[in-house]
This record gives structure tokens, sequence and C-alpha cells, in this order.
């Protein structure tokens, strides 16, 4: 594990070595003694997703990874079929930054990652889920259901191999991922970290075929589910999915958030979690 | 001429109407009765590169257009390698916001379409001009030496075809164009816009042979060239290149600042610009 220093807002930077020696990168911010959560971003996404979180006030460490294939993490050719890796970068990142019992919180895809890794290594090294705007299903029949047509129309430009293509489809993506336009400059900023993944990892992401329902039910730990009303990228439904798989966990639906309610209401998302947090050391 | 609100931070968006009916998107933020600057980006950036000039308490109006080709701009398949477009784009700014005698800016290549628009319209309905780590000369005999090395080396990059050469490439020239690291948010920020622009633009730009010390010797208004001293992209030559052509000129080298002073040093380059434009109004 590296530290690079504080590079913008109080943020560290952090490398630690996930599964097959990819480097992870990772952000890094709040008191290091502070209960500790790790949020997971979507596809094609990086850890600046996270960017309200990393630089709120509240009294959390956030701990926002670079997924392999994305950001400034590594980027191998091969790697991302099985669940064994990405459970073992999440294993990496609580373990090489010494972390006890975080909270781990999954955006979207994110929320796969966090099956994957439940999946290996179970729930024991946690105290609590978050998903926001996650599925518990991909790529296997019915799963269609739970994606918007927008986000399906969108598929084959985001698998096209030119330049332009890929830029066009990045920025649509993220635009159908929020109800409401972001700031131009916030949304350059996610189009820069986005571009960061090669479309041919993108493909690798979409080629999984998962139900995780097994992996949800088998959760013990608290579990608190978001989803925006106006998700068109994952519809409602996969909050029901997660519901029903498990009826413990506990179910938000954000009326009128997209499908980003972390950057969409970052402050009701900073409570949200703060509560959640504190919740689970009880 | 459409406004469409204040997306963020008091910075309004405006589209005008560009040679050959190309849609120019503006930045325009500050009072509109205030002196106003109109600031050109470089090469494959944005309006967003001067997000300080607008973002700004300082007392001026700060209009910037993304150039044909570029950020939210109309990008025609052709229309790049003349220098009447690019100077009727920049008379379709002033016009088309009613600018009284703004100062002319450019960054860089930027600094070539402000030629570009002297050459066709002359100076007359401007009240100065500032050029920042800025050229008189690209792709004729001698001009080589203008460029540094790192920037030549990236050439075959920034020309690649494929996306992901593309966007590393992108990211290594904003890596080259400030002395120290820019904070990673900031720069993400800018890789977003850059990315907009598509290579086949890239390549219609450094296609161009220019000579432009003519144009340099025929301006007749106040002239500020601002050029950092450790600029890796464009040589400190060229401000002495802008020096032989143009006496009156007042040229400024900025000690540690690298290509984007405006980028590295806001408040300075903030300060400057208010100076000179009082003195232009005296």
């Amino acid at each position: 594990m590296t530290t690079q220093g504080t590079p913008q807002d109080g943020i560290r930077t952090t490398t630690v070595t996930g599964a097959g020696g990819v480097p992870l990168n990772i952000l890094d911010a709040g008191p290091e003694d502070a209960p500790a959560v790790v949020l997971l971003h979507g596809f094609a996404q990086s850890a600046w997703s996270w960017v309200n979180q990393l630089t709120a006030p509240h009294p959390l460490r956030i701990v926002a990874p670079d997924l392999r294939g994305h950001g400034r993490s590594g980027k191998p050719d091969s790697g991302y079929a099985g669940e064994r890796a990405w459970a073992d970068d999440v294993a990496a990142v609580i373990t090489g930054l010494g972390l006890h019992r975080p909270v781990l919180g999954g955006w979207s895809y994110g929320g796969l990652v966090v099956m994957d890794y439940i999946a290996v290594h179970g729930d024991s090294a946690l105290s609590g889920v978050v998903t926001v705007d996650a599925t518990l299903t991909a790529g296997v029949p019915g799963a269609e259901l739970l994606f918007g047509p927008d986000f399906f129309a969108l598929v084959p430009q985001l698998l096209a191999p030119d330049a332009e293509s890929m830029v066009a489809a990045r920025q649509a993506l993220l635009e159908l991922s929020t109800a409401r336009p972001l700031a131009p400059a916030d949304l350059l900023t996610q189009l820069g970290a986005s571009v960061r993944t090669p479309t041919r990892v993108c493909e690798a992401l979409l080629g999984r075929a998962l139900d995780r329902t097994d992996v949800a039910a088998s959760v013990t730990v608290p579990w608190l589910a978001v989803h925006g009303s106006e998700d068109r990228v994952v519809a409602v439904a996969a909050a029901e999915e997660i519901a029903s798989a498990q009826p413990a966990a506990e179910i938000q639906r954000w009326e009128g958030a997209g499908h980003a309610p972390f950057l969409e209401d970052p402050a009701r998302f900073g409570k949200e979690l703060a509560d959640f947090v504190t919740k689970t050391r009880h």
C-alpha cells in the first residue's frame, strides 16, 4: 500500500494490490478512526462518483476505490468475468486499509460487486450493506425488466469501438443517470472519469450473467437499499426484487430522484448514510 | 441567439450562429454592462478552460465560446482549414452578444484564432488583445522551434484513431500543460471537456500552416502577451517572436508557470486581466 498525500479537499489517495496483482486506486476521506463506509461506483464510472460524500463534513470515513478496469486502477485485458476477482479486490481494499467492519455500499453495477464480495467472503467482516439503485440480476431471463428502455437503447453505442461514439455514449449514460441535469462542470468531471474505462471493459461487464437472489437472502447484517423513483437506468422494480430476496432490508424509495441519488441530493444521502451507520453500531 | 439560463455559478449559456451556420456554444459571466473580455481556448480544449475566470468575482464580463469542433459547439466535417471561418466565428460571438469593443484573448491555439480574426476583420472592433502562451507561427519552417519536445512526441498519439489512445493522449496533453499537477477533479473536468473534440478536428487544426508575423505587426490596440517560464507545450521563445513582430506588446514572463497560467495562478491572471482592461480604457 502506498499513500500519495492529500491531492484535493482532504482526500487521500492510496493504492492497494487487488486480485492477480491489479493495482487499485482508492480515494479515502474523513477521520481514519471514524466508522468506515466503502463505496463502489457503477458501470464505466469511478471513485469520483462519490465526490460529494468524499468532500462532505459528515463524521464518517469514506473509502471509494476505482474498480478494476476503471479510473486510475489497473485495466487488465481479462479477469472481469468471474466473481472471485471482484470479491478479492474488495477484500484487498478492506484489509489494505485496515478497516474494521465497514459498511459496504455499491451503486448500480457496484451493487453487483457487493454481492460478488458476499458470495465469496460472506458478510462477517461487514457491519452493514448499502445498495443504491442496484439490481440482483443481470443478463439472465427476466432481468431485462429491471433496466430502462433508454438504457437498453444506449447499449450498442456504449459498445461501439470508435472514439466519438464512445464519448457520446458515456455522456448520454451520465445524462440518463440523473432526473434533473447535473451542473455542466460536474457532468464534465464525471465524463472525464468515465472515459478512462476502455470499451473492452464495458463489454466484459455487460457480458456477465448474474442472479444474486440467493446471496441477498444470505445477508445477515443490516441492509439499506435506496432507489430513485425516476431512475431511467435501473427500474424501481429492482428494489422490490431486493425486498423479496431479503425481507429484512430497509427499502427507501426516493421520490423525484433518478439513478444517482448521492449526486442528486448529496445532503440527504449523507444524512441517511450517517443514520444507517449509527444504527449498525447499536 | 438563444439564452438557456444560468446552469452553474452564475454562468450564462448562450448559442450564436457562426460561419456556415455552425452553432457556437458560449459561456458568459459577470455583469452584462461590464467591460467584456472574449477568451478563446486552446487545441482540443473548451470554454471550461476559463472556469476560474468565469467564476471569479472580478469586475469584468467574461465571454468564453467553445470554438467550432470543440465542446458543445458544432463539429462539421470540414471548415477548419481557412482563416475565414475562425474569423467570422469570433465576429459572430462579438456581434451576437452585442459586445462593445471587447478585449479579445486567446490561449495557445486560441491565440492563432485571435490572429485569424484580426487578419480578416482588423482590430477596430477591439479595445485590446491578450495572448497566453501563444505562438504566431505553426506548421511552417522554423515554427518547430517554438514547441516543446514532449508536445511533439505526443502528436502521433493525439492523432491515433482508437479511443483508448485518444483518452490517454488528451490526459497527457493536460498533464503537460501545467508546471505542477492540477487537482485530480479539476483535471477530470478538463479531460471531460477535451474528449468532446473529435480526433478528426485535431488533425485539421494541426494541419494548418500559419505565419502571423505580419498580422501581429498590424495590431494597433494594446496587447498583453503572457507566457509561463516552464511551458512544455509552447516554448517561451514564442513570446520573443511576438515581441519582435509587435514591439508595442507588453510581454509578461511568469516565472514557474507552465502552459496554462490562468489555471495555475487564477488570482494573478484575474488581476493582470483587470489591470490590462483598465489600461485599455484610458
